[in-house]
């Protein structure tokens, strides 16, 4: 089959073995896959990958041990956790410290044909939703993980930092509980399609740098987002942490301290809450995609998706 | 009057000039004084303090509008808020962006005879306590802070690191729901102190580096606090940081992101509930003084409260 393979350089590969579903896996007929921001950095070494890349897609069921998921139209959560430790056993899968994550950790990915996942991590799509949105419920299932993680019904002044793909759909998740937020980023095009009643968008130059937020959601990807967030939080205030980037920074802690300021670092969310979000219709999905390239041409797809101005590039794994 | 005072370097005045109460003030001798970290920090220039130094204290009031506090023993909150902004009409003076606070930024503290302080900052101490239990109240709050900033109920496994005058206190404050704590520390002397049924002691070489603690409450003082604390902490676990020292760091933020780590930057309390702590009896404090000193050898209370294995340091204010 054809897949997008990551070895130390990317590759499309037109032979790839294909996967064999074992033990509690299905084998899946991918759709639609997305590229993230994690996939271009793993593209670029991080976390040492090797295999299949891609971890956002929708695709149909091909064969499973349980009869009545083949032919089902299915999204899948992306990290398989052992099933016996300590967080497994309290449904906590994404944190299992042994576990497998699709196209990033251990377990090859959706730029491909044919993919695997245990049948646990399916979710059905429901028929009322696209491909093109179902696409999108693994990052925003990562933004509704805010709302599980901080009780943000308390915060007046809220913000998202970075105009990216993810900072995006931030900005939109949070705004739908009716209150408004400020989206601060680099480019006015991309915060103009999300822009409304509710999401204020801010050029940098337009910010006002003062400790004024009650919630900021840093997703810059960038070492200086969380100095930035730092400039903007209020004393007491909460900054949830989405960008991986910050690592080898200089982090101002001291004012942590002093303004008790609660930094709260965030990754995966549960698939069912972005289902029910996405099936309100209320988010700006389609809007996001630049454009969707065949498998074929998934090395171009790549190049495009690093592009300034460029949001998701998505990939069509069975076009025409 | 005599006072302990710091202006690029410290030296004691014996002629000082004697502090004046003004608006909501009251004057108040000081009777006992505590040497805090953040004192021996600031004589090395933090904060860019001048003034007299001092602001865990318990004194008697002399002078005040509201003559029922007249003569009152009294400990005091050492941060004084404008009384108009956000903060302040919200009650949390502690964050009102205009405050002074004892000793540290703005106004004079209480290693002098006399000080003064708002009003609204006293609170009577129990005819029960001895001065010495009094003169912990700043800090026991600060400890207590903890418990109003993070629901500690749900966590198994909690330490406190760093065995110092704020790591003891935090230990034996977490211990009081009757729940273990394990506290890491370099100093066994030290750490034996408050060692029991519910505070398990651990030096840094019998620590397993594993990622096993729901809580830690990093209390170090040391840059490397908050990377130790970050290597212990569980997926979705909580670092407490008190350490303002972590500021030049390099941080592991990355980590924080990946396994949804949450750090609370955490700094002083209200007094009301460490009152009631101390009250209760329950906490070793005057096992924690080292050494009290009359205010006129407050110089060599500062040069012993900076040496090896010394913990609290007190200084008499009117002794004999």
């Amino acid at each position: 089959m054809h897949a997008l393979v990551y070895d130390g350089e990317l590759r499309l590969e037109p032979h790839h073995p294909e996967p064999t579903a074992a033990g509690d896996e299905a084998l899946i007929a991918v759709r639609l896959a997305g590229i993230c921001n994690t996939d271009l950095e793993i593209a670029r070494g991080y976390m040492d990958f090797q295999g299949v890349l891609g971890h956002e897609f929708v695709g149909e069921v091909l064969a499973a041990p349980a009869p009545e998921w083949i032919g089902a139209r299915v999204v899948g959560e992306i990290n398989c956790g052992c099933g016996r430790c300590w967080w497994c056993e309290r449904g906590r899968e994404r944190h299992c410290p042994r576990r497998t994550v699709l196209g990033i950790s251990g377990r090859d990915g959706v730029f491909a044909e044919k993919t695997t996942l245990p049948v646990r991590n399916l979710h059905r799509v429901p028929d009322g939703l696209s491909d093109t949105e179902a696409v999108f419920v693994e990052p925003v299932a990562a933004c509704c993980e805010i709302l599980e993680q901080v009780d943000v019904s308390g915060f007046e002044r809220r913000a998202v930092l970075g105009d990216g793909k993810l900072g995006l759909l931030a900005a939109q998740v949070l705004a739908t509980d009716g209150r408004p937020v400020i989206l601060v980023g680099k480019h006015p095009e991309k915060m103009a399609i999300v822009a409304g009643d509710l999401i204020h968008p801010q050029t940098l130059a337009q910010l006002h740098v003062e400790p004024t937020f009650d919630l900021l959601v840093e997703c810059t990807g960038s070492p200086n987002g969380l100095h930035l967030a730092t400039q903007l939080v209020r004393p007491r205030g909460t900054i949830v942490l989405k960008s991986t980037t910050a690592a080898a920074a200089e982090l101002p802690a001291a004012r942590w301290v002093v303004d008790e300021v609660t930094v709260v670092g965030s990754r995966c969310g549960r698939f069912p809450p972005a289902l029910e979000l996405i099936s309100q219709g209320v988010l700006k999905l389609a809007e996001l995609v630049s454009a969707t390239v065949p498998l074929g041409e998934a090395l171009s797809a790549f190049r495009l998706a690093q592009a300034p101005g460029v949001l998701k590039v998505l990939i069509d794994v069975q076009p025409g």
